[in-house]
């Protein structure tokens, strides 16, 4: 049968990438790699280390995606994801029946690791209920998550403490619902500008593990302007941008 | 000046560990490491195993450290806990003050990922203060929480909603407030048999990356007393335990 892997490859530093990664990478005779044009040319080439660094296999091919546009206008969120996970995994599924021979292995290189608001698993069952069948193997790797609290060098949660991860989009909800520490993944707004709690501790990354990787840190109240500032500098200089950062409430 | 790496080494598959945790913990003159009768042979057997495969410094030192037992009657969990550390924070003070020169690297080796749930990064900062100088790095490993979702080859979290990381001592009141999922680690007391919330969807695993490894997953109310049983089972024969698991409610 042919097998999928799905490989955490970290967040650009080919360092981050386990041995476990690395051994797949080179069990693969396909590398599935997202057509550069559609997505970050940084992210394209931070995916080129990865594979230069450690792919030895000579062997190995490479087979080129397109990844469709998702269509937000004039449908909810939700059926705007829908849609567009269902048009990826119809060419996914053709990709791989294509590409791969019924006895060989595929490899999907995932930026951080694949549980982490990633759609690589979802859009392969959907490929599965096309009728295509595979086995699949999922490979972790060390998430932009891991890469802040590293070089802030502070623990994800308080002692016995809870941690909410959440979005941007969701933060004005869920963060004053948050008993101690929040964690805020894909957001293209600043919503920590619009937080009351000014009390509260902001420990904020940009291109972590990159390297243009900046790290700032301190009372939101006093920060957070420094930080829209510093963010707002850095993506007009590369062009794009990629955030996190973890709020904690002071303690009560 | 001395330097402290704080590296994490995974759940106990050598293979889990990335290349900057290996080029790490080639470059400490010294592992500081937990001293064998405080802790489960296997999590030190596990440690060894990432050792023996990975370092290939000759000249490098190991010095053992006593792990205090935390004294739990007549004080609450915080003043606990905070007793320990510091008692903890002495111990290393002295430890790092002899074992190490003044510019050679110890490393400390934590399982899984230091962020989490681990208090190592605490009680080094506690070091500090006692006036113990020293240059820290941390280096992040894969976590148990990974290996879960890993072999369950599922997201951690549904599209675009948050996630809820707890304790087995908060579950009962952090899972009815958790609008989506909820992962809970340190839980002694098999805290999903209380839950209310019958057709939530458990995904479990124990000994995730290790060779006693067991995956179960199911509708709550359907699977909970197998995996209690299981569980049972499981640490009976091998003397311990440790387990984590997601929980996601159904889609409203
Ligand atoms: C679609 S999610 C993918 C996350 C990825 N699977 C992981 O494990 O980190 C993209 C979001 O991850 C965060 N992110 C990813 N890489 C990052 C980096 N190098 N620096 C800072 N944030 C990053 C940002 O919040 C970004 O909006
Ligand atoms: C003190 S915390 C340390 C967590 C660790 N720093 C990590 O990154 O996974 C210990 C808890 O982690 C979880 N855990 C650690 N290793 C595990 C494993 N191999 N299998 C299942 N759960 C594990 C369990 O919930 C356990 O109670």
């Amino acid at each position: 049968m042919r097998h999928i892997a799905v490989i955490g490859i970290g967040t650009g530093d080919p360092d981050h990438v386990t041995i476990e990664a690395v051994k797949a990478l080179n069990s693969a005779h396909v590398l599935f790699l997202p057509d550069k044009g559609e997505e970050k040319a940084a992210l394209a080439d931070a995916r080129r280390r990865v594979i230069a660094a450690h792919v030895t296999r000579m062997d190995q091919r490479e087979q080129a995606f397109i990844v469709p546009r998702r269509q937000a206008a004039g449908v909810t969120y939700g059926e705007s994801v829908d849609d567009w996970h269902a048009a990826l995994a119809r060419n996914h599924a053709q990709l791989i029946a294509e590409a791969l021979g019924p006895e060989e292995t595929g490899a999907f290189l995932v930026w951080g690791d694949p549980m982490l608001y990633d759609s690589t698993l979802r859009i392969l069952d959907r490929v599965r209920a096309t009728g295509l069948d595979f086995t699949l193997s999922v490979i972790p790797g060390i998430t932009s998550l891991q890469l802040l609290t590293a070089r802030h060098q502070i623990p994800l949660n308080g002692i016995g403490a809870p941690v909410t991860l959440t979005t941007g989009r969701r933060l004005a909800e869920d963060f004053p619902a948050t008993p101690d520490t929040a964690v805020v993944m894909l957001d293209g707004e600043q919503a920590f500008l619009a937080l009351e709690d000014l009390d509260a501790e902001i420990y904020w990354g940009a291109y972590l593990g990159m390297p243009q990787e900046i790290v700032l840190s301190g009372r939101l109240g006093e920060v957070r302007e420094e930080i829209a500032a510093r963010r707002a500098e850095a993506r007009a200089m590369n062009g794009w941008i990629m955030d996190i950062y973890l709020l904690r409430r002071p303690r009560s």
